[in-house]
């Protein structure tokens, strides 16, 4: 039965991580970004449905097609970031269960339900966004996660070839500059916003 | 700038973590519950908006009372587990904005559009489920995350006072008995999902 892991790891997972607006002049290999899927992919998503779907701006080209679909405020992180992510979802995920599920014909589950397929791949695809933001932290990375875009240039921008696939979240990707972030905001005790029943 | 955790850490977070249908008979304390929320509240949610209300059933009574809204397949699950905790969220997050994002009216971003504010519920209540799972795990427990139950019954059995709160998951928790588990389900490689542009 497991054990809690170090102190150390808590903070780098959790405690003393943050979200940056900017980061070293440091560089993010392919291989790292390779690293992140295969921890991230091992999380769990109802059914084994895998909707996340990934397109990681490197270059200065693809991170300024990014930058300009996103409010102002995060355009400029999202070019200077040594990599910006755009955190998609298949709605059509079901189409892959038969490879992914394959025990079962859980692909008759969601074939007939596109508006619930919608939900399903925004909780799922959410769930992997918190594995991707905490398996970046787990390899010693730094994340900026935002909703602040428009949505649907940026589908039409990345995915017009792949049209059942939505965005859902971007983010920013690096070793993060502690110049560049502020006071963290409050957080609630337990009491809060948990019951014990 | 950070380093990688340890194998053993990535191993217990990620790659030998597995979801489970059964645990130990070793109880899990309410200290336990409260250290996985005080590690799960440090993740990054969008403008800080925190919207995820847990109701942790740990009496048999709760538990019956979570179970007989799920599917056969889950409720005996629920009824065995140390325990089951109902994933909330609150559609009305916004209301609390000037507590937790006090530098800018972040709540008039979102008093307007309730339909959008069910979306920005669902992606933040579920990045917070992902780092619910991860903590859990961090912490040396093992959980069960499942969908398959009725949202609108599980609502009215423990969210009617609460109107703005709706269930989004339901999970079991604590530590993995290995009898209970099948084979791991496939993962893709990255050039499956991901490009790099």
């Amino acid at each position: 039965m497991g054990n809690p892991l170090s102190d150390d790891a808590l903070d780098q997972l959790f405690r003393t991580a943050r979200t940056y607006n900017g980061y070293h002049d440091k560089p993010v290999s392919n291989e790292q970004l390779a690293a992140i899927w295969d921890l991230m992919k091992m999380g769990p998503t109802s059914a084994n449905m895998l909707p996340a779907r990934l397109v990681w701006c490197t270059s200065d080209e693809a991170k300024e097609r990014l930058a300009k679909h996103a409010l102002d405020s995060n355009a400029d992180k999202i070019r200077k970031a040594p990599v910006s992510v755009v955190v998609g979802m298949d709605t059509d995920f079901h189409e892959h269960l038969p490879e992914f599920f394959p025990h079962t014909d859980a692909k008759s589950w969601f074939a007939g339900d596109p508006e619930g397929r919608k939900v399903h791949a925004l909780r799922n695809s959410s769930l992997q966004g918190g594995y991707f933001i905490l398996a970046a932290r787990a390899l010693g990375l730094d994340t900026g996660p935002m909703s602040g875009f428009n949505n649907d240039d940026v589908d039409a921008e990345f995915f017009s070839d792949t049209p059942t696939v939505k965005s859902n979240f971007i983010s920013t990707l690096g070793y993060g500059d502690p110049e560049t972030i502020y006071a963290r905001g409050p957080r609630p005790d337990f009491d809060r916003f948990n019951s014990i029943l």
